[in-house]
């Protein structure tokens, strides 16, 4: 085997060893029977599969491929930044300056792991999904967005018992990205929500 | 909201909270880092992060989109079978008789939760993995292979330790399945397994 062929699977499992600690960064969401905090490689697994099992529900000109590809990669950065959670510090600390540039400068160190002609477009397509702009992007983070709201529904709240959370903050933290995504998905969340926050007023 | 599409959605997330489950379902490997045993959820992603980083170790006609949605779903009859380790019982217990009984029968309960448009597609896209005979499917199941002796490598032997392998039964039952499905990386991991196994030999 050529030593340039050698170097290149190098830097392939150089990442894909790397990509391996995002399995102990754990998340303030708990698995749907509420044993215990997700990580975020499992959490990324589970994004994947709801992208490819909720296609429908994507708006026109979506490319489901490129969803799953963003998805299996967005939560990569966490390696070094860790999770930071939608609802922590009353839901300021999620995109604030202090995270998206160290999330950046881990994108640089990660993402430079890889060959010149894998890491570039990789990163691209991270920033993309950071951007939320695109249709994929869209999508993307609509999915991100429901999958917390399905597990808090199944643990008996969740996040949204950790954090306090009212409805009115989950439609604005939650709901907006979600119905920006996939409208008809938010509609049926929301039928979904509603009832647990109303009962936590009555208690 | 019409009432099929209601049902439709309910079906699509009795099967994504199904899923979670495989995010308990533990392997006999560990992390690269030897921490824990991997579950068979956080496995899956990695495995489909192999796939997109290792494409150009596919052959002639694979496609990595279809190998991706492959590797998302392998393990999901895991959920009522369990992982059987490779390894395990001198090798044999991986595709007893009873193994792929069990998991047929997984596979109907499980799939079976998807509406009729999605979960027959999927169900023959597991298939198609298990039998291993289609390019994709080939490409798959190496890569299913090879990531375990990665995580041994790194984690002082993991498995091989555990069930006292030999360099032959690594040939055996893992290298000749990485062969099959990515020559050029079989190559390349020989040469990084076969020091661990000759230095065991010393010993």
């Amino acid at each position: 085997m050529a030593q340039s062929a050698n170097d290149r699977l190098e830097a392939q499992f150089a990442f894909l060893n790397e990509a391996d600690r995002l399995k102990s960064v754990l998340r303030a969401t708990t698995l749907v029977d509420g044993s215990r905090p997700e990580n975020s490689g499992e959490h990324s697994w589970h994004l994947a599969l709801y992208a490819l099992v909720l296609a429908d529900q994507a708006g026109p000109g979506v490319d489901i491929n490129r969803v799953i590809r963003m998805l299996l990669i967005h939560d990569l950065v966490e390696i070094d930044v860790g999770d930071v959670p939608i609802h922590s510090a009353n839901g300021l600390a999620h995109a604030s300056v202090e995270t998206t540039t160290a999330e950046a400068k881990a994108a640089d160190r990660i993402f430079g792991l890889l060959p010149p002609d894998l890491g570039p477009p990789l990163r691209a397509l991270w920033e993309e999904f950071e951007a939320a702009e695109s249709p994929d992007a869209r999508f993307a983070k609509a999915l991100d967005r429901v999958q917390p709201v399905m597990a808090n529904l199944r643990s008996g709240g969740g996040t949204w018992a950790t954090y306090n959370v009212t409805y009115e903050q989950l439609e604005a933290r939650v709901g907006s990205k979600i119905a920006r995504g996939a409208p008809g998905l938010w509609e049926w969340v929301q039928g979904k929500a509603k009832p647990w926050f109303l009962k936590g007023k009555e208690s």
